[in-house]
């Protein structure tokens, strides 16, 4: 029988044994406190002289930072916090030792620190942070299992790019080449017309050579797609999505987001309906605070900033030009300029976090795009007969875990979102 | 208000709106049958003359298999079947066209299919196969998050090979090169030494240059892994675990099960315990039958069909001699030949669908193994840190998901568990 911390409240007035590590320690002559980590929790071990084995108390200075050990002793309530254990201990083991432990409570630098991720992820916040995209990724998929969307997984390898060539990974398939996917989209259309509401959820990739606090080379996005769905059921579905999301995690979280120093009242307001703005309009408003600004071009972070700044809950921007989308997005049949896409940003600042709309379901109007865009038919002849064979209107978006992990957690930069990110320049460890 | 087809037993005696394609349709002078499918189920939508609009009966002829509509009627259960429904359809309109839809009711040859994979999903037979996949995936998540498990999601991207180089993908990692993921096990010990019992679920990635049954290029694996957890410990997990997701899948899936025609008598034994096997034991056995088996060597397909057709259940072959495994491996100590590995063969011959062991916590042992094996103590430098600070026992397994979705399914090869199979020659669609 295996004991872990954050069970303990059925085990007191038993005796236990527990594993784990050393995270912190005091003594004094007559009792020695031992702050034991598992994984699952902390829990204060405390040896009373006369009480504890004696070799106990002669060994405890042996309990360096990160040691592994063995520590038994009786669970008990702490007497003036009810509802917080601790082990009246009576004895130790060392399993592992730990000398000169590198992350000490002192102050690191950012690349020690991501040079030591695998030791890193022990200390608390991250440990925190790393929790949260845990609950975020169960509350992702609950929400679309329990709306009667099928997981449909989307292939990593794909031999052509559907969002542009230049930040591609490529890699040598046999004989051929392939790319690594940016995104499930153009697959989820398929399965969507066979399971009429899909998803996928997996890593992407981008090869952009910049270092952001926004970008990973790889991350995770969660990828809904319905068919017979056009925009505004689009963002229905989006606004129900975001509220359940960020809710669950703010009420099943409260201990990490606390040790995330995180102001939950900026996420309690996070319930649908979310403010909706035509690009045009948008436009009206980045250019009183950005003159630079140019009417058609995509928004920088800054702008997203100027945009989401005006409200407590997350903004949809929709209609953005066709120029500045994907191949696939369907025109505006009233002004062809503008695409059925919307994309939602994130308050405080923490920028897009969804982009998504409509699909182009016009056969021909497709494969003029697709001509535009310089892509090969042939390639996307599987894409097209999607059109052909039943075609429907059919919209859905794409959720960036990782920026949703960071404006959850409150995190400046989405490099302590994720296990082991990878970075322009950082693939270790 | 968007109505589904698997949600109709909440709106009978309402007149509904449908959105979906024609699976089927036949017709007679005064009546006529339309099987509508809407991705979540397929439902009769009979037009009676008469009772339904007279130009839905004029332009009957026009619904062509996949041909999608729109069709208003009443929900009414069927006469002679208690909860089974039908729609007293009164009228519809074809959104998209389908002529000459490839796919027929007639035979086509694999390659056609898989040329039509985008297509081919729509079938009763791949639907199911891939419900029960996303069931699959639910039950597997559930079975760890419910058991204090926390998801911290591996990198695809790794500096270097932990199963050897061989069956590898390259690409360009900016001015390095990166290899793809073959398994997240060495990233889930530090993240097991953080979170005390850890697991990632993603996709992995071998190069095999071979056509079988049994592989994929790309496919998901599910891995645990559990500080201070032996070779026992691991098999108690995993045996609960691959019950837990049988049974639960059974319970959950019974339609998708009798349309794959799955005799499911075979998988409601699979209860725990499993039997056991020494690897020398299970190499006496495998030589009754086939004389040419090597001891020492790995099992082939046929050895472990041999093997399997032994038991109803699930069979754990364990003590893998070390020379056949892979470096974090921890040795016997009793006999250093053979390693704390162990196996799992699912029944009726699907062969081996995990793999999985104890790790070998002594650095100098490992340092040594790393050596052997040629690979660079700098690549690995993090994984041995986890030996210097606070070194424990450790064990976990993966288990790949196609095959066993292969094995519930009863499917003779996985390329029919996967949306869009990667396979040796094949990245399309």
């Amino acid at each position: 029988m295996r004991y872990f911390i954050n069970d303990l409240s059925k085990y007191v007035g038993e005796q236990v044994e527990l594993k784990g590590w050393v995270y912190n320690s005091r003594a004094s002559k007559k009792i020695k406190f031992l702050q034991l980590r598992d994984g699952t929790g902390t829990l204060q071990c405390i040896f009373f002289k006369g009480e504890c084995d004696e070799s106990a108390f002669e060994k405890f200075n042996d309990l360096t930072q990160e040691t592994s050990l063995k520590v038994t002793g009786v669970v008990r309530e702490q007497p003036n916090k009810p509802g917080v254990f601790e082990l009246g201990a009576s004895n130790f083991e060392v399993i592992g030792s730990s000398v000169d432990y590198p992350i000490t409570p002192k102050e690191h630098g950012i690349d020690f620190l991501m040079n030591h991720r695998h030791l890193w992820l022990r200390s608390k916040k991250q440990h925190a942070a790393i929790k949260v995209r845990a609950k975020l990724v169960t509350a992702i998929r609950d929400f679309f299992d329990g709306r009667g969307f099928t997981l449909t997984d989307a292939p990593i390898f794909t031999p052509n790019a559907c969002e542009g060539t230049t930040d591609l990974f490529e890699t040598k398939y046999f004989d051929e080449k392939a790319y690594l996917s940016q995104s499930g989209q153009l697959y989820m259309e398929a399965t969507s017309a066979a399971f009429g509401k899909s998803y996928c959820f997996g890593p992407t990739f981008r090869a952009e050579k910049s270092k952001t606090r926004r970008h990973l080379i790889e991350f995770w996005m969660v990828e809904p797609e319905v068919a017979f769905n056009d925009i505004y059921d689009n963002m229905d579905l989006a606004e129900q999505f975001v509220e359940y999301i960020i809710q669950r995690t703010l009420k099943e979280c409260p201990d990490e987001l606390k040790t995330l120093e995180r102001d939950i009242t900026k996420l309690s307001v996070i319930k649908a309906p979310f403010p909706r703005i035509h690009y045009k309009e948008a436009v009206e408003i980045i250019k009183k605070e950005n003159s630079d600004f140019v009417d058609g071009e995509d928004f920088g972070g800054a702008d997203e900033t100027i945009l989401s700044s005006k409200h407590e809950k997350p903004v949809f921007i929709h209609h953005f030009p066709a120029a500045i989308k994907a191949f696939y997005m369907k025109e505006d049949e009233e002004n062809p300029k503008y695409s059925m896409s919307c994309d939602l940003l994130a308050t405080e600042g923490y920028g897009e976090i969804i982009g998504g709309g409509q699909r182009e379901d016009s056969l021909e109007k497709l494969l003029s795009k697709i001509n535009e865009h310089e892509l090969s038919p042939d390639d996307f002849s599987w894409y097209t007969d999607l059109r052909k064979y039943g075609g429907h209107p059919s919209a859905g978006f794409g959720l960036g875990l990782e920026r949703t992990v960071a404006w959850v957690c409150g995190l400046s930069h989405v490099r302590e979102t994720i296990p082991f990110p990878r970075m322009y320049g950082r693939q270790y460890p």
